[in-house]
């Protein structure tokens, strides 16, 4: 069993704050302090341009990417962490539509907009006609028809929690020539993902949510052990080469999943992300699973039971929501800043929605009930209806 | 008048090493260790999601963009930070050819590998029949033709410290309608650049080498003023839509610069990044250029003083060469190992070239003199034929 007392002291928490936003950016894991220390002091200090070979920095995103395919059910060898999510989205749903002739990129509606925005800048540029397919959520699989390249889903809604059957799609998919890219993002380290037994084709996601690696940390891909050696790059990068320091004019791209690198990897996020996942060795996504389910309906039946006018925005199947909870509420951008100003941090997406993460590392039921209280007074008081809570910010 | 020896005060360089690596990776600024305290500490771990804001982490890829503007001679709010050298090179080169219906790409076979495979990578999707033109460095200006879309140029050659007259090749260059993509990678932090002047249309760098940000340390790109606002991006990054928390379905760019935002920014990489600029902040680069080419003149003339086996690779006239100095010997990979054993850090470039890097704010004429009689000892006793100095490592 996973011991969440350990993990919970193995993260720096403010004192007064009751944080519902991992699922956002997770807090500081106290190890990343010592890893700070380390990357400067004895690495980049001491060893300087040598830290390349005798600190391992360049192995750092391939190891990493292995410690993190244990929690999404991948293969270790096939993962690689580096660059932003947004453009990790890119290569893979390049790469997706170079094994294919069709035209059509499926997606739905609550798919995070960066990942739409990525794909819509591809297509335009592939100018071959292809065409990016938007429907509701509830419609992927009725418009899973045998001329779609790829499916490029967001497991988890960034606004709703709804959770997309991973195992169902991509089965669906596969009956019809169709590729799968699945982005991640609210998945690892949220729920139990088995992306080899989903025989998927392409993943990709980040690590400053759910894996707590820190602002701006690494995005990840994952590609399916059968296409690793003959995926396309379009992201020609020269640490994805062969052979790097062979400084050749032509591009050939390197075994496997190393030629998913691109650019010089972010030394010293990759550092933090270590940190991070000296907490998640220890855990099992089981019982992560099993203790976050028992939150989030514990959250749900707290804040129904106080709060009529908040209306639950997630699924109340927990088989069917992620590891966040949202209610929609007219003034949620107030009242979230209500919450925030009495340190229950969650966050507000527009037009109503107020969300909450719940993360069994380092929160427990204790936590849930003291959020209820603060909503439920909130609420009860309209604590929300000061005019310093109606100031509009870029971020919540 | 610039102060090296304040300068060089902050910076921490290891005991007993001699330092001439810097135009692959910087030192460890001093005040580094400060800002990652602080982005751990006070931001990370206290603030969590509200740092975004608070911390004003969503403003520091402009804010420091701007900071290294004054460096390369550009409009302080057209340099926006983040993601690697290859994907600013990418995006760069996406939007020059977006410019123009012409077809063509001149380069030059002295450019650092990866440009090439990007562009490349890039030139293949389009799937117009656009054609990467690989050319000699001298030859460059013969073929710049009035069907060559873009000229794609790294300024300063990595091997040989080679400069392009970047003034001259940009007026040809526009003369033509050719659009101009320079990479800064040698270049920023080494030598004067003026791309206003230079009226260059697009440019990007890096900051891990002379701007001395850390392993990893994220790139940057510039767009000139004129083509800001209406500059095609192909990586529709959702922090560069112009209401990113509008959560649109459909890409708009946003204004000027912001476009080429991508993903979410490494915001520890840049807190590093900050420290940097701290120290570049109280030079001017003109001293440093001054600096730069007497402490190179300076280690030419010893070096051929004393080693006659040593054949100089760079520029002998310094107005055609960056800030470092290379030499050809058939045996230079162990050699390099042999310097490396005695304190002398340069490094080693396929298939015979030693690579010095000469850097002002931390390197002054002593360490010259002192690297030259390591490297004239160790030439003169052939120190560098014992077995151990020939084993490979991929990074030197």
């Amino acid at each position: 069993m996973t011991d969440f007392t350990a993990t919970r002291a193995m993260f720096h928490l403010p004192d007064g704050i009751i944080y519902l936003d991992g699922n956002s950016l997770g807090p500081l894991p106290i190890g990343a302090r010592e890893k700070a220390r380390q990357v400067l002091d004895d690495e980049w200090g001491e060893m300087l341009i040598t830290g390349w070979n005798r600190a391992g920095w360049m192995a750092l995103p391939q190891q990493l990417g292995a410690r993190i395919a244990r929690l999404i059910g991948a293969e270790a060898d096939n993962v690689m962490v580096g660059d932003t999510l947004s453009t990790r989205l890119y290569q893979a749903l390049a790469a997706a539509l170079a094994m294919t002739d069709r035209k059509i990129v499926l997606t739905d509606h609550g798919n995070f907009p960066s990942d739409l925005y990525m794909a819509q800048g591809l297509l335009d540029t592939l100018g071959q006609g292809h065409q990016l397919r938007v429907v509701a959520p509830e419609d992927v699989a009725a418009n899973l028809t045998d001329d779609v390249a790829a499916l490029m889903l967001t497991q988890i809604d960034y606004r709703t929690g709804r959770m997309h059957d991973m195992v169902a799609l991509s089965a669906a998919a596969q009956a019809c020539g169709t590729v799968t890219v699945w982005d991640l993002a609210h998945s690892a380290g949220a729920v139990q993902v088995d992306l080899a037994g989903a025989n998927a084709d392409f993943a990709v996601g980040c690590t400053y949510k759910y894996l707590n690696a820190g602002p701006g940390a690494p995005a990840f891909i994952y590609v399916a052990p059968r296409h690793a050696d003959t995926a396309h790059t379009l992201l020609n990068g020269w640490l994805g080469h062969a052979e790097p320091f062979a400084f050749e004019p032509t591009y050939r791209p390197g075994p496997g999943i190393t030629r998913m690198r691109v650019g010089t990897p972010a030394i010293i996020q990759m550092r933090m992300l270590e940190a991070a996942m000296d907490v998640w060795d220890l855990v099992d996504m089981a019982d992560v699973r099993a203790q976050s389910v028992a939150l989030c309906d514990r959250f749900i039946a707290g804040v129904e039971a106080t709060c009529p006018a908040l209306a639950l925005a997630s699924p109340r199947d927990a088989a069917q929501r992620g590891s966040q909870v949202s209610f929609r509420f007219a003034n949620g951008y107030a009242a979230m800043q209500a919450l925030i100003a009495r340190g229950l941090i969650g966050d507000f997406r527009a037009p109503d929605i107020m969300r909450f993460g719940f993360t069994p590392l380092y929160i427990g039921p204790d936590d849930v009930d003291a959020a209820v209280a603060i909503i439920a007074d909130v609420m009860a008081t309209r604590a929300w209806d000061a005019p310093q809570f109606h100031t509009r910010h870029a971020v919540t």
